[in-house]
């Protein structure tokens, strides 16, 4: 069983309420909900949860990152729809000999992550629980006009990601292989991307106001598995050309005897964002991203009719995370 | 260290952010928080999280009843803003060993209560976890004249609930000891009452369109509990008169040499409401609320102006579930 088809089964259990389905714009698959309370604005909403020993542990970073990657996670779900955040919800479990410190402690990256993004945590639930648990749900708006999903790619568009690939899982494994060395800046880098991500907030919201962008997403689990999840959703393909590795990516790949862009294609948590761009708008749209970021927005490949993903003209596995996959 | 100082001191972490603060509403220590997404409507957000072993036990009611009861909770939390449930989204922890069939058997109850409320599942999360662990969001929206909170009590105000209570400790009692003997109608009662609750959702509507209702909030942790937090955010107390205890309520306590008004002051996640009405309005909107819906809205006290909670003149101990206490 993998996560997507428990997601599928799940799908055919909730079907949306005839009276109010309506106004629920977006349901379960994409990133996040999307449900229209105001005529010009959608709100858009995400859960995410995070299980301490699973989706992050004590030797590989402090509660209080935790509690920022946990934000971090979430928000990014927003930015993929486009959207600004507004508030968010935090439900913990906690265990009994850890206790309420450490809670606090893990909270106190959960609010620097809520005043990086502007957002106000404006409830919540405790209880008890085997181990840390965290379980966060973002609610974002976004104009009506600019909220995208994964769902709008046409055969033809250019494929393209936000930035280079692979940083969180070379932090993730600095952090796990204290013998794996590539220089203190790589180093600081890679474990920066793991312990405290970014999310494209301000990225989603510049390529969500774009007519010219047709399809979004976060690459949460990795660029094979995220891009098949844009691809089915869009009913195409897609021809991977090129895969920008980040340096630390490279320098741990290379010194694992790994292909430093197959390592990036199975590289989760990156939170960059996916995006499908009309082809005749793409070098325009990627020279006012430059210079209002100062960054490339960095062509990977086109959509194509074919169902699936070929990567340098090979067929492409996913390599990414998924929870249910027995080899998990 | 008590639940309520714990979410003190999240609160203190959690400032609202001032480029939006002014949207949200509500934030920290209410039933839901509140945003305003349109000018005439606001939205009402509340997060709940279960955890197997210690919210519910697969010995004491089934995955299906745990799903159905998570929800439930979490609706009746919307139900005590005076708003219409709109979504849900689910994020769930799984044990390896379960796996995703367990995981569809409890998303059966989810779906049930989701239908039964009228409610879209619109998203969530999946991940590993030691236990079964379930973090559900409700949204709702409610007119914004109508939002009803836990502060507005005043001194003079008649208190009220919507039910008899101690139902669905009852029923946690007979699930858990199979000695206890009630009678074969008043056991069904008050299992379904722990196993399948009730949110009383078009009574909290109906209550928050009355003006003449200060204070609304739901009974989850225990009338003494709640009612504690009801006057803590009033400012003012409460002198409580009558407790309405539930027959099945009645007949275990009974049987175990306790004394009922006891047994029931202590018992939580009835989920009837608790309500502060303008005295002088309150046998008008009673004799509505009873043509309304058949059942009487039960008058069991006074807020006063003396901080704390008497019954009968003596001061009332808190007495209901507490995650953090030491007790607990």
């Amino acid at each position: 069983v993998t996560e997507d088809e428990v997601v599928a089964a799940i799908g055919a259990l909730c079907k949306p309420e005839s009276s109010h389905g309506r106004r629920i714009v977006l349901g379960i698959g994409d990133d996040a909900a999307l449900w229209r309370p105001s005529r010009s604005h959608l709100s858009a909403i995400s859960s995410d949860m995070l299980v301490e020993g699973v989706d992050f542990t004590d030797s590989l970073m402090g509660l209080e990152d935790a509690g920022w990657r946990a934000m971090a996670a979430n928000v990014s779900d927003l930015a993929a729809m486009g959207a600004r955040p507004v508030l968010a919800t935090v439900a913990f479990g906690v265990a009994r000999e850890r206790g309420a410190r450490e809670m606090l402690e893990c909270y106190r990256g959960i609010a620097a992550a809520a005043q990086r993004w502007h957002l106000s945590i404006a409830g919540g639930d405790l209880s008890r629980a085997p181990v840390l648990t965290l379980a966060i749900t973002v609610v974002g708006e976004v104009r009506a006009s600019n909220a995208k999903r994964r769902d709008g790619a046409h055969p033809g568009d250019v494929l393209a990601v936000t930035g280079p690939l692979g940083n969180a899982r070379a932090g993730f494994e600095l952090a796990r292989d204290a013998k794996l060395n590539v220089g203190r800046e790589l180093r600081a880098q890679a474990l920066s991307a793991f312990r405290r991500p970014e999310a494209r907030v301000a990225e989603g919201r510049f390529l969500a106001a774009s007519r010219n962008v047709r399809a979004l997403m976060d690459c949460s689990d990795g660029l094979s598995t995220d891009v098949a999840r844009l691809v089915a959703a869009s009913r195409c393909g897609a021809a991977i050309e090129t895969v920008p590795v980040a340096d630390a990516a490279r320098a741990v790949a290379q010194m694992r005897d790994e292909n430093p862009e197959r390592f990036a294609l199975g590289a989760g948590e990156d939170f960059e964002l996916i995006v499908a761009v009309r082809a005749a708008s793409f070098r325009h749209l990627a020279l006012r991203y430059r210079a209002h970021f100062g960054r490339d927005l960095i062509r990977i490949g086109t959509l194509v009719a074919q169902p699936g993903i070929t990567w340098n003209g090979a067929p492409l596995e996913r390599s990414g995370w998924d929870h249910f996959a027995d080899g998990a």
